[in-house]
């Protein structure tokens, strides 16, 4: 079985699928509430597409899964961004792919710590919400709407994800 | 000084001024990711308008408030909706008020609990994020765009928000 190796997740590296969500020092940062805050200004973009589209905030409970990690599937949602954020402070599993003639390639997997957070841009392959080590409560940010926003790719010869 | 004395935050009695973001049984769930991950739906409606609107994702780091609170202002911001979720597991204050021709009314002060989050209804009166106990990180969804998206009420005669 192929396999992939779990990368850090760092903005950079990440740039090419979406937003890593964290406070950091170099995200964009200035003072609000006389001073008592600091707020890291535009970490993520959350777009929506189609009809009676709207940007929607719920949560997720998500159940841990252990390495290794078998990767089956590619799922992306044409009509809008989603963004994982664990209020749960613990690592997650965040696997993306490239996409070529509507289908995914090249999947890589990054490890998010404790703190990070992403954000999938819109129509970007991805894997299912992974959890690690324990049951993990998300915010998720994304789209509801009229239509069909999920593209599920079955991957033919599944990847074994280690860490 | 007029006082205010803390609520606990729940659902019903935060409707007429916001979305209250938490798991709870009484929330639309379904199961998504062959049933490894529940789901919370719609908790949040994120809206924003005026030029150039789009929505966005921040953080801020706050620095905790001591009771008992001085409420010297209120503000609204009347192109987006405003939503503050900790990733920290703790409690945070929320004020918020009815508007009568412009001017807040009938401040009220809610105690948000740990794993609970909010979202100010576009055009809400509100105090500023405040932090309870410990500094708090919290995710942001808010809006970006042109214009002034901000009114501020100095409150001639501050109250007191107690516990």
């Amino acid at each position: 079985m192929k396999t992939i190796t779990v990368e850090p997740l760092t903005a950079t590296e990440f740039a090419p699928y979406g937003n890593v969500i964290e406070i950091s020092k170099d995200a964009q940062s200035f003072a609000i509430n006389a001073g008592t805050t600091q707020r890291f200004h535009d970490l993520a973009h959350v777009t929506v597409s189609g009809k009676n589209a709207r940007p929607i905030i719920s949560m997720a409970r998500a159940q841990p899964f252990h390495f290794p990690i078998k990767l089956t599937m590619l799922e992306r949602h044409p009509d809008g961004s989603q963004a994982f954020i664990p209020v749960t402070p613990t690592r997650f599993l965040v696997v993306v792919a490239k996409d070529k003639n509507g289908t995914p390639f090249n999947p890589r997997a990054f490890l998010a710590g404790p703190g990070q957070g992403i954000n999938y841009f819109q129509n970007t392959w991805h894997g299912v919400l992974s959890a690690l080590d324990v049951v993990t409560d998300f915010i998720i940010v994304d789209r509801a709407g009229d239509g069909e926003n999920l593209q599920i790719h079955e991957i033919s010869e599944p990847y074994e994800i280690v860490l």
